[in-house]
């Protein structure tokens, strides 16, 4: 659903500030831009977008108001200069989702609307259907600012409670980083025996979206509270991993990473989970 | 390529041996079985298979001897009961990369041939196409024993050095519990906001299997030793690290796999690379 109508502001012009206000302006949006350093917007105004001299005047252009900015502290610097009230500010600065809850609770203080997005893509994908966008806050909000919005990439609305945009991009992190250590860990592995990056990659492809798959059936585990053991016990699990951290002393490459599978597994089994299935080490992810 | 007439031993009847000797059966190869405890063999006897009262007498049945036992000490404790000339042995059971190649010149001495493998699949699987076994040692002796393995499942021959498949097996299993513990961090956050398991699932297992596309094109700066930050700095993915820290602990979960992402990426940048692409931290990776 893309209204090429919709007016739409963008506060802060970075490289990813800039890339949004691209996509707006390719998809027929009218268009205004503010920028600290009024310099970055010269680009975009050659590209049709209209350049605001404050914040004020910015945030006077458009109901749908798209920041992406340093941090917090800077949204809040900037905001502070606008009358909020009818916008829906819609924050794609990086921030934790304690962040995005209180500043949510400060633009509906000062009349606005407060929608959170977390921009899980670099900048030159923008504009295509590769880049997801993720987004929280009041539905209406959502469904306010999605017609401008659609012309970003793939958006997806997660729920009401405004931090979870910035939790479910936290946790695609993890995943992310997580794959890609696996993935070093093993080519660490393979390399000792004279097999290259390129030729061990797909095999890694394949496990990792292999067992992505499981995921949702031992997600019911979790829900349930319950873990039979339908595949393999946790304890089969933790000597499989000693036989790893083994194997990598004996290749001389790092075992930091099954060091701390088999000891997060370990306080499980000391705990009397050994019997069940992988899922029941939620027990541990969710102490401090 | 499946040639039902290839008569095959099997030594060792556990859960997993009792399920091949069956997909042995079920694909109408003449099957010999032993096991230290000739009682396992019932059910297989009833089925079809020959029951042999010693190893040798088990070993002179077939050519291709597929071995799945508890540990390498059990493997040379019952092969050395047996003539091995003439012989290629299809070792299945669990081991390291060493074992395997230890393994490989004792058969050899012996007069036998020797190919190693792994299964990376559960008892129930095997004899379907979802069971993947991973084979390694020279290709004549894989070519060989095809006939007969192929009725376990799906084979894929890794090359010639023996070591190969415990590798290749360990690698896809650091994938499996990295992929399986990023879930659980992820898992463990969003629940914290009210979120439950199987509404998250779906988005990790998207991430994964997103993230594992990457890696061919990321094992490309490995096998050419340049890291060239065409997407994101090492330093800006360390950056972030840090703000998952914090919100793990801001949540009360867990932040230990965050932590030690964190501290493998800071030796990296200490060391002059924080300019560079993640990739780049194979450097760390291949250190003991």
């Amino acid at each position: 659903m893309t209204d090429t109508t919709t007016p739409v502001t963008v506060l802060g012009l970075g490289l990813m500030g800039r890339a949004l206000a691209r996509a707006f302006r390719t998809a027929g949006h009218p268009t205004t831009v503010w920028n600290r350093t009024p310099a970055a917007a010269e680009e975009l105004v050659a590209g049709g977008a209209q350049r605001a001299d404050t914040v004020a005047e910015a945030v006077r252009a458009a109901r749908v108001i798209v920041v992406c900015l340093t941090d917090y502290q800077a949204v809040y610097a900037v905001l502070e200069q606008a009358d909020l009230s009818g916008t829906v500010v819609v924050n794609l600065t990086s921030g934790d989702s304690a962040q995005a809850r209180a500043a949510a609770r400060w633009v509906e203080q000062r009349g606005g609307r407060y929608l959170d997005g977390a921009i899980m893509a670099v900048p030159p994908v923008i504009g295509t259907a590769d880049a997801v966008l993720l987004h929280s806050g009041a539905r209406a909000d959502f469904d306010t600012a999605e017609a401008a919005l659609a012309a970003l990439g793939t958006l997806t609305y997660l729920g009401a409670d405004h931090g979870l945009a910035a939790l479910y991009d936290s946790a695609g992190l993890a995943m992310m980083w997580s794959v890609l250590n696996a993935w070093l860990q093993g080519t660490a592995m393979l390399r000792t025996a004279g097999v290259d990056a390129g030729t061990f990659a797909p095999f890694a492809q394949q496990m990792a979206a292999g067992v992505a798959t499981w995921l949702p059936g031992y997600a019911e585990q979790i829900d349930n509270g319950a873990y039979p053991a339908e595949v393999a016990a946790l304890s089969t699990d933790a000597a499989s991993m000693t036989h790893l951290i083994e194997e990598c002393e004996a290749l001389g490459v790092n075992a930091e990473l099954p060091r701390l599978f088999r000891a997060m597994a370990d306080r499980a089994i000391a705990a009397g989970r050994g019997g069940e299935q992988y899922p029941v080490l939620i027990t541990e992810f969710a102490k401090p």
